[in-house]
């Protein structure tokens, strides 16, 4: 963690501030403390390189043992009890200490993320000079470390095993997409990855690319299956299968697949994301598919993948400078409203000279 | 829905405010709107009753679909892509939509709930008059409907179910706290329930109330589960089982039943809440198990439950006056570094003239 404490700091001092102040319930806090509970916790950062983790009592010895953050205090170390029965309202309370620390840190300047919850944001700004940031763990996110690679390679080979098996299974015997999905997230449990939300649509129903499907299956399947290993590393993956002979649909998904192995030959240390992007738009477009109302290519090439399902970099409209180590989705799709949706999706680990699939499956799928 | 709005626009009204504005990514939000993506939404309500959803474009067609928000619109419809180009950043894109959106509907005060973005919040308070309030949304849904009490019912019988099995297997081989927590998770899956972070803990590791547990099982088990179903609502329910003779724990056990067991005698309609919590302290206190120093009694004795596994109302040192319909969780505990830890809980559905509870189960499990 030393590196990335440095990245932050030197935001810091950029800034010509004295913290930053990060509350729980996201991914970044739980990168930045290594620590996971459902209370309200507050992560703090100096200039000096102090760091303080801030929770309830009955989490300082678990977060003893399993954080990585220097220094842990508990609310009910800094007088919480008392406190609350003067104010009668425990966010005040952590509000009151919140603001203890910061004076006796001597804070003139505070940094804290763009999505720090504004009761605390409003407050701390009477106090002191407070400044919204994207939070700086999220450009470190970005770029995973080894032992993160590792957890994301085997969440992707996991999943490219259940799909296959799914695959098997839908060859075999008609199914419902409730009762398809039903088989992938119990077989993705087996192997110790929770998965919500699968996506597994048929028919004109998958022109919106977030229904997640219900029915008889008809001309064809698009399934997204993007589980979470128990450490909290997803993987991404989506193959669109077409069971009953549709020129358009095949046509769709022909144009889909080249536009993905367009994006994934350019990927490398580098590369602008954008100018990615702009090589899906195109080649889609060269075999005749527009885009316009709502319709055609609607969403962005690809997107980071982590300790989120969504992460940076996002791989779209925006410059974005892709580096080595970054793992990133590229899932161009189709969608109109006669016909249905189309999408192929992969998770690649970008390198310094090109990249590497990590869900390398068949992506033409034609039953 | 009706009678809920009617709540938010007596608290505009009563805050002299405009409008209330809130964003994505809570249960607060999925209650309001009956919406869920992971994409970056906003939902809108007006004194007058007007109600705005906001979302990307590739979400119009499925929130049409499945929202109950009378107006619904996307960000590209309010001129995203080009501003895009201008300013190169989503964020700050869409918050000059939101200002323009403001604007046109003549605010002047805007209420945000705490949790609201600070960025978001410290420009919104540039252009309007912008003040934090607790989510109204936040008490509306301490109060259940009938097919909220129907989900929760349902998400407990089955916890039930899950648990009663577990215990077959426990008593008849030996598992490790891995095995037996994959045992659980699987089982609630078959059944749609997805859990995560299951509690399986023993020995002394279980001194520490969120710890999850690993390795052997030693003395006793506590086991804690608290699934959510495809809809999205909760049970929570622990029991503590006792495998080898030790009369500490038995001690702690039959002090812990007990005064779960008068904490659920006293609950009704207009009871308060810390009342019920003062009755749980005193029960344990009068077995002789003290509380200090991070050890004994160190939680609170419940809290509500529903499309969040810990909500309103909190159970605690604050008073709170507990409501017919109000589902919440009475869940004792006892922890010492030397022993470990005992909880028993149970999900309570609170009614005019007492309660029901909705995890019924043997409390007193001695192997």
């Amino acid at each position: 963690m030393g590196k990335n404490l440095d990245m932050v700091i030197e935001l810091l001092k950029e800034k010509g501030a004295d913290f930053f102040l990060m509350h729980s319930g996201n991914a970044n806090f739980f990168y930045a403390t290594k620590f996971r509970s459902s209370s309200a916790m507050f992560y703090l950062l100096g200039v000096d390189g102090t760091e303080l983790l801030l929770l309830p009592e009955m989490e300082l010895n678990r977060a003893l043992r399993e954080s990585k953050v220097k220094e842990i205090s508990s609310y009910e170390m800094l007088g919480y009890e008392e406190k609350l029965k003067e104010l009668k309202n425990s966010r005040e309370v952590i509000l009151e200490i919140l603001i203890e620390i910061l004076n006796e840190g001597r804070a003139k300047k505070v940094l804290i993320p763009n999505d720090f919850p504004s009761f605390f944001g409003f407050a701390l700004k009477e106090e002191f000079d407070v400044e919204t940031v994207e939070n700086p763990f999220l450009k470190m996110r970005a770029v995973k470390t080894t032992s993160e690679i590792s957890e994301i390679r085997m969440s992707c080979e996991r999943v490219v095993a259940v799909f296959s098996e799914t695959l098997k299974l839908i060859k075999s015997r008609s199914l419902t997409c409730e009762e398809i999905r039903s088989f992938i997230e119990l077989e993705l449990l087996k192997l110790g990855l929770i998965a919500e939300d699968t996506i597994c649509v048929s028919g004109k129903l998958s022109a919106d690319p977030h229904e997640v499907g219900r029915g008889e299956v008809e001309d064809h399947l698009l399934i997204d299956v993007f589980p979470r290993s128990r450490n909290g590393y997803y993987a991404d993956f989506t193959r669109t299968v077409i069971l009953k002979d549709n020129l358009r649909l095949k046509e769709m998904l022909f144009a889909v697949v080249e536009a993905q192995k367009k994006a994934i030959s350019m990927l490398r240390e580098g590369v602008n994301g954008r100018e990615v992007h702009e090589a899906v738009k195109d080649t889609l477009k060269s075999y005749g598919f527009e885009t316009k109302k709502g319709e055609g290519f609607i969403h962005s090439t690809g997107h980071g993948i982590g300790l989120e399902v969504h992460e940076e970099p996002k791989i779209g409209d925006l410059d974005v400078a892709l580096k080595g180590g970054m793992v990133v989705t590229i899932e161009p799709g189709l969608y109109y409203r006669d016909v249905g949706g189309v999408r192929v999706e992969d998770v690649v680990l970008i390198k310094k000279d090109g990249c590497e699939i990590l869900t390398p499956f068949e992506r033409s799928l034609v039953l």
